[in-house]
């Protein structure tokens, strides 16, 4: 399995995927599920993707290609974050169509992705590209996207996030929402890819590999047990009525 | 969906199962998962059930049927847990086996089922019993077992419980396990039923129906959603190659 998760905040945008992929539990590997592209300046963009392998490694391959020879149209030659969901979910489309022709047959090469970014001039946008090829927008009431395995590290997400959240603050949640997967799910595994966008900047950032003992994660994921556990003790006894 | 959590521990057992059935989104419905049986200084038994519906009710009423004609055997009959275990996959095996004779249908019918208890000069059990109808036994090092949408709710469990937990600090946990589900997924709804049983009691508690407006679930819930954005903010600051 996976998880992927994106923000889309007032500051900028979050995304954490893991980079566990498993076919059977004796088949195991590391595979990167998030990947950047931009022309520093004018347009950040970042893909992450969920299910498939082949599928997905097939949409970005084409993607790739399509920029290489500069054949339209391309990540690069869209004039907005509309339309560039819009070709993803096409290219998506012809993956699986490229596979089989049996309609039945479709769910097996079945992708997610989600894909965040910002165009010069417009405004940061992230979408959640459906298998179909189809997408939604984040908003400011619904300010994250998840796929993948995503049911663990929701709620610290639905009960802390918020749009308005300082972009230090989301990295802290988003992180927690990881650490909570991988510990009640061994389908999703270590090393993390982070990476933060600040709005406005059209900056391609370098993003981060977050090791499995790493000093600040390792930390974070300590501290967050002991807050759990006092916040526990700290919760009011139940009333007798409940005890009866 | 459902949502029932069940846990032995040092002293006692604690079961927690919402009430929300449903058939599409416009069908919802109350209906109590957690039935509790026994005979006062002899033994005390609660199944808690998930899935089909009419499944589990069957079970229910089967097993209700053996008591009611002193029908051999039945839940009072059974000398260890163990074998009331497997009375109850049998029944549930007989029950699917009624409605088709086609293996590739079960599957439309199945139901899981929690089961704990004690009979008098045994210790304390818990059974998860599968849709086939055959069964584990929770440990000490696996103290918990979860039936339906049991994702959102399992990483508090994970991080939190263990053992030799205190009764009363293990229906905090409990109890917020099933706020994080009741937020993140609207399939799992109030009311919840609750009930506590201590250890070698050989008591019937009555149990506790937690309504929405509960004042005690209510304080519980504001009041960890205060310890984790509180929490979140007391963890320490990405370090500069995190925001990079």
């Amino acid at each position: 399995m996976t998880y992927c998760c994106a923000l889309r905040l007032k500051d900028g945008l979050v995304f954490v995927s893991d980079t566990r992929t498993n076919a059977g539990v004796d088949h195991i590997s590391v595979f990167r599920k998030l990947y950047t592209f931009g022309v520093q300046g004018e347009r950040f963009i970042t893909i992450q993707t969920s299910g498939n392998l082949a599928t997905t490694q097939a949409v970005i391959g084409h993607l790739n290609n399509h920029l290489e020879l500069k054949q339209e149209p391309n990540l690069y030659s869209v004039n907005t974050m509309f339309e560039m969901a819009e070709l993803i979910g096409q290219t998506l489309r012809k993956v699986i169509a490229d596979v089989t022709t049996d309609i039945n047959e479709h769910s097996n090469y079945y992708c997610s992705l989600l894909l965040g970014g910002q165009i010069q001039g417009a405004d940061m946008q992230l979408y959640n590209i459906y298998p179909q090829g189809n997408c939604i927008n984040a908003t400011e009431d619904t300010p994250y996207f998840q796929i993948g395995e995503s049911k663990y590290g929701k709620p610290i997400l639905d009960r802390a996030l918020g749009y308005e959240m300082p972009l230090d603050e989301a990295v802290r949640c988003c992180l927690i929402s990881f650490d909570s997967t991988l510990r009640s799910n061994v389908s999703v595994g270590m090393p993390l890819d982070m990476l933060i966008y600040k709005k406005d900047s059209l900056d391609i950032p370098h993003g981060k590999r977050i090791y499995q003992e790493d000093p600040y994660f390792r930390q974070l994921s300590k501290q967050w047990s002991d807050i759990l556990r006092r916040g526990l003790q700290s919760l009011p006894i139940p009333t007798d009525d409940y005890l009866e």
